[in-house]
């Protein structure tokens, strides 16, 4: 199942931010420019996000609105490492809200 | 791990877009609402995360950070499920851009 | 001419910005409440504005528009003065990216 | 005074929306390049906007908040003016709110 995916992302991030190379890695190249270029982003693909939903919503098409939301996921994982945070911290937050009982202790135990 | 926290997270916000009665739930109230709605409440997310951040930096204080990448990211989902997508699509298209390869079956045997 | 409101209107915002009473003014409880509720406000009617420009094209009907549009010029205009800013210097640097020389000198006689 | 810029602004805009060559206009390439391109160009720069705002009130040095402010309502002016409008409209819509008396009748009279 994708439910990898987002743990593998974190680690390739982590990894391509402190790449020595900006050149070679749009990641490196964001921080390297810093939390308002990374911000810039973020903003920019939320409205391409928005406009991709609203033109979803007219052509039955969902794949400019699966392509710019993964966009906007992407640099809010960017942020997030920027500040020194993960996904962990926000899935946390979500798993909280909605009562999703175990999952502390689930986690507690893998990170282990 | 937390990686399964999108997918139960999933799960909860498809049954709750087909809730009956709205006044008892607020995803429910939103897909009533409509896709408006929903995307006003993801640029209006988007700003608080970048405001977020930015006061993260400040004050090194990550609280409100996560508390906001949270909204943004569980409108986004609301979103995807009222034009009939999941997270798995959005992690699918991550996955395929970081070469991911074999992340289906990597994935489904770490959840075992 | 509708070009004297900006300045009307920047005269009026700044005497609520100072009206001592936050309870009967949308205004000064803005002020009160600070720069990132105000940057929310830009932000929320900015998507708005989005989504009323994304609908106007479909439907033919301009008037969300021109109402989303004046709460963003108008939120903005907030901004401004809770800086230290009105839109006088907004409206110079558009003059002077479209070098509208003389400016100055010709609209003081137009207001005359 | 500042007051006649936007009128100003406003002609030049519709000139150049029917520039024949997109090439040497920045204005008549947005509208070839259609609403999505203008939207996505407002959004982004209402988020740089934000994050200009912020930095002004930690440096307390306003010329970026001018500069991305004069972008954000340059692009709403190339927006309003894509879909039919002007700041006219805006500005009526301004003066009504607020109460501005007789603007209705001056405004009709410079009209005729």
């Amino acid at each position: 199942m994708s439910n990898d995916i987002l743990k593998q992302l974190t680690a390739i991030l982590e990894a391509r931010k402190n790449n020595a190379d900006a050149e070679s890695s749009y990641v490196a190249s964001l921080h390297q420019k810093g939390l308002n270029k990374i911000l810039e982003k973020v903003g920019e693909e939320c409205t391409e996000t928005i406009l991709a939903a609203k033109d979803a919503q007219t052509s039955g098409d969902n794949s400019d609105l699966i392509y710019e939301t993964a966009d906007l996921w992407f640099h809010s994982l960017v942020m997030l490492s920027h500040l020194g945070e993960s996904a962990d911290a926000v899935l946390n937050e979500l798993a909280r809200r909605f009562n999703m009982s175990g999952h502390d202790e689930k986690a507690a135990r893998s990170n282990t």
